[in-house]
């Protein structure tokens, strides 16, 4: 073996080390950005809270009253609440979403919300997991995706919240913006 | 340096960058997989609700009432459960599981929960956190744990429900799968 | 091409594949460890509960009665509480914790807490999510971090409790250090 030969060797087992290192190294910083979701998928929430007599359509009930802390603070409300494609109360339901939200604020609307998203279609079967806070003032509001099952086993992400349409106290419409990251 | 052994080194250099990339892409397509949990544990939780006097056995209570809509819809439920090995109640308990249910639909039995499971044996010592829904119409309801502490550090997983038993409105038995998928 | 060459082309070959083959069994064993978060943030819990008539201190509210089992099992709070660099209730808050907590045990007091924590400060802006079981009789209590956004985009963590104060039944003080194991 010349010396030469022996030199090549060597360059060529350091670039082996060099890049086996960069694989690992790129792991354990990992490569999670959000811009880039590994699924998006784009559904419109709508809650139509009880009034104590549209028993047919309501989709929501209060459980607990607001304190006298004001702007609803301490108001809880149980959702079961369906999900759609588009912006339409009626169009044919993509996923259900259940659970729960309550008003935490004294000073200004502010909602916190854990449920989850149920799909039972023939594009998706499973669920996903739901929870954080939904400051209302803000034009968009981040939660997590905490887990899921079926089709999304494990998976995780974050729910961008946009709300669409508040009418009165008994509707509103939410445009939920969910984003996974983590896809198995 | 001849050109068979050039041809040669290039062949090795473009196996070694192939084999890494291919550790890279394996990682971040990742490899969990529903059958193969690292841990299984199997607990059968048993809810005890109190009536109002048996105040020695109850082991969860109602904390809001339900609405009119139907199916318990808007009912609460604090517990501070057993978790046996078994299925019968007076088994020593494994772990104890703290947390809540509420019933969330109006035309069936449908509930919602989010607990902790504790353990503090000589086995484990720690905490799983689970959230999710359960539509008790389904023979088995996945739901995910979220988290973990102690033994679990860092787990993450699902758990999948199973009723076994119900008594009346106050007793109600679920065999709990927990598979963790993310063991440290 | 020698025998020599052919066995060190060999043998180059078999580091290779040894090389990436510990780095993807690094990764599936991967290396969280609790001594080692990859982001460490205390924060001082103050929690207000209103009394009925301080409205303008008050920072939390109670929305349902504890049940007739004791130890205030089946109170619920939902809070809107200031966070702090150090123990005094009136530093600047450095994050605000929005969830609720209720009581869960029978025969001491046990605490089971959900919640965000908001950060808008030129340090950090983003949410953290958090549950678990938080019992009281025990000096540290360890709940998840189960998810994040925006500069704690995909985090994971632990949160660990230290009660600092109790006042009566309305003021109490939580020392959180928040150790976060998956950074983005």
């Amino acid at each position: 073996m010349s010396l030469v030969q022996i030199s090549n060797y060597f360059l060529l087992f350091f670039l082996l080390i060099i890049s086996c290192t960069t694989t690992t190294f790129t792991h354990s910083k990992s490569t999670l950005k959000p811009e880039e979701p590994c699924k998006h998928i784009v559904l419109y929430y709508h809650d139509i809270l009880f009034n104590g007599t549209d028993l047919s359509n309501a989709t929501s009930a209060q459980i607990t009253n607001a304190s006298t802390l004001g702007s609803n603070f301490g108001m809880m409300v149980i959702f079961d609440d369906p999900m759609t494609k588009d912006g339409h109360l009626h169009s044919p339901p993509a996923a259900k979403a259940q659970g729960f939200y309550f008003y935490d604020r004294k000073n200004a609307y502010n909602a916190w919300f854990a449920y989850t998203l149920i799909f039972n279609s023939t594009e998706y079967k499973g669920t996903l997991n739901v929870m954080g806070a939904d400051p209302l003032p803000e034009k968009t509001r981040d939660l997590s995706v905490v887990g899921g099952t079926g089709d999304f086993f494990m998976t995780r992400g974050i729910v961008t919240f946009r709300t669409e349409e508040i009418q009165g106290d008994f509707y509103f419409r939410v445009r939920m913006d969910i984003k996974l990251y983590e896809c198995y």
